[in-house]
């Protein structure tokens, strides 16, 4: 099997687990359940679930411990992306080619189908408890990553100085601010994470969260490339949305060589370090090796 | 010491907890510690921590491990009125006589400040596992707790159908279904996890959760009488609300009279529960008999 046979199907094995934590649709409040599935569902790369599961498998987890985080996982980031198209945000219509959840289900049920994403992604880490309660420990440990790394000192940190800046020029230091929470925080929460619940030392998750904060900076710089040299087709949203919004991006304070180069700087260097663990295949590496040569 | 001392002393210790746990304000997103602590300190009764602390003195629970929990309710519940508040929702200007939280920051803010509260919550409910790992099973039980309760199975499964309904006249059952929810959920969520804590057994958590089930209707029952018959100046809100937005409440299904008689009985039942339980005071109850008669 080939790396894109093989990344097709571990998507397919993801949305299969998202799809079993997926809550069924009924009650008074139905709607809600309907709206997290057309959010958490729209398709994507999967890659915060899938740099959890590969990591897991890295350190030995063997176990379905990391299904629930999986799920989490993709809920947390699904849930950002549905605030973050809110009208009072970057008021976006479209997104992986579809309408935004506030589109189809109105602005008050997007508000409140975000939350009910990010708190249902801890109500789907908590069956980890239910399911593994000897494994209380580590859970309750990844548990205080998902959380930390999500939050004001990680995700949503980046995301509120992204749009306090919007519109400003910004130095280096606070675009690489933006970067290493808005992006990067979540999937170095996914790959610690994949370490604490193999039972990993805690040397090796640092060694995870300091891969993980490089793949996640490369990752954005090419966000910013792909704005400008993608085509809305290609991207399934607006290109040039970031000279619209008069953003300062990688690109535009070092221009799209050094981007370049930037990227597969990173990607080499993350790679480097996980050599140093026994994969049991080098699926993780042109994982991230697809990461700098992606188009979308 | 009588009971308004009492009540007003134990107010005071739940905010130095909230304050303890509340984060600095710095770093490039600062904005958004000063916005979660705004929402946060803007007062209340601050009666789900209080609940939840008194059912862990109840059983006989004796540690801090109760403080992150508490801190957590009350963060959620801020949360909840952060998000109901905008524009998209009730489009409220003021609460608790200060103006609301997107008011101040800026609707992007007080969406982000929401989602922050709702993931600190989390977090802060985590740090119960670094400071007792060995309690860590019971800790995943009550953290299970916080996270269904909150979320589509209950707060925001209630609030769902009041948003949705709103404006539509509904039966007794939906109401019935969108106070048990939107406003009894947090509060049973509270009881159960003090009793989790202090380590009672299934049965006395299934017996607080009922105790909770009708201190919240009561509650609620309660909410809607005052929105008939107090005034701005008392409620720090403003009145009439309800009929303003052509709201079906118990007041207009059963009348007031009907209730104030419903207040009361759920109010006693709940005493009569609550009495089975050798309580090391009568704080509790006065407590509850306080929810009946106040007027704000």
């Amino acid at each position: 099997m080939n790396f894109k046979e093989e990344q097709k199907e571990k998507v397919e094995k993801i949305e299969a687990i998202l799809r079993e934590y997926l809550p069924e649709a009924n009650g008074y409040q139905s709607v809600i359940m309907e709206a997290m599935e057309y959010s958490l569902m729209a398709g994507g790369k999967r890659l915060r679930p899938m740099l959890m599961m590969e990591t897991y498998r890295l350190f030995g987890g063997e176990t379905e411990v990391i299904y629930p985080f999986m799920a989490a996982m993709e809920m947390i980031h699904t849930y950002s992306l549905v605030h973050d198209d809110l009208p009072a945000m970057d008021n976006d219509e479209y997104r992986r080619g579809r309408k935004t959840t506030h589109i189809v289900y109105g602005e008050d049920m997007g508000i409140l189908a975000g939350d009910a994403l990010l708190n249902y992604a801890f109500e789907t880490a908590c069956k980890a408890f239910e399911q593994f309660p000897e494994e209380s420990l580590r859970i309750g440990q990844a548990m205080s990553v998902l959380a930390r790394k999500a939050g004001i000192y990680g995700m949503i940190g980046g995301q509120v100085v992204d749009v306090k800046e919007s519109g400003h020029q910004i130095d280096e230091e606070v675009l690489d601010f933006i970067f290493r929470l808005k992006t990067g925080a979540l999937i170095e929460s996914a790959m610690m994470i994949g370490a604490i619940l193999a039972g990993a030392s805690k040397e090796d998750v640092k060694s995870m969260q300091k891969v993980a904060g490089k793949i996640g900076m490369a990752f954005q710089i090419q966000d910013d490339i792909l704005d400008v040299t993608s085509t809305t087709e290609q991207l399934g949203k607006p290109v040039h949305s970031d000279e619209k919004n008069e953003k300062t991006t990688y690109v535009t304070l070092k221009g799209i060589e050094q981007a370049h180069k930037e990227v597969e700087r990173m990607t080499e260097e993350a790679i480097d370090e996980l050599k140093k663990f026994p994969a049991g295949d080098n699926f993780l590496e042109q994982l991230l090796k697809s990461l700098v040569y992606r188009e979308k």
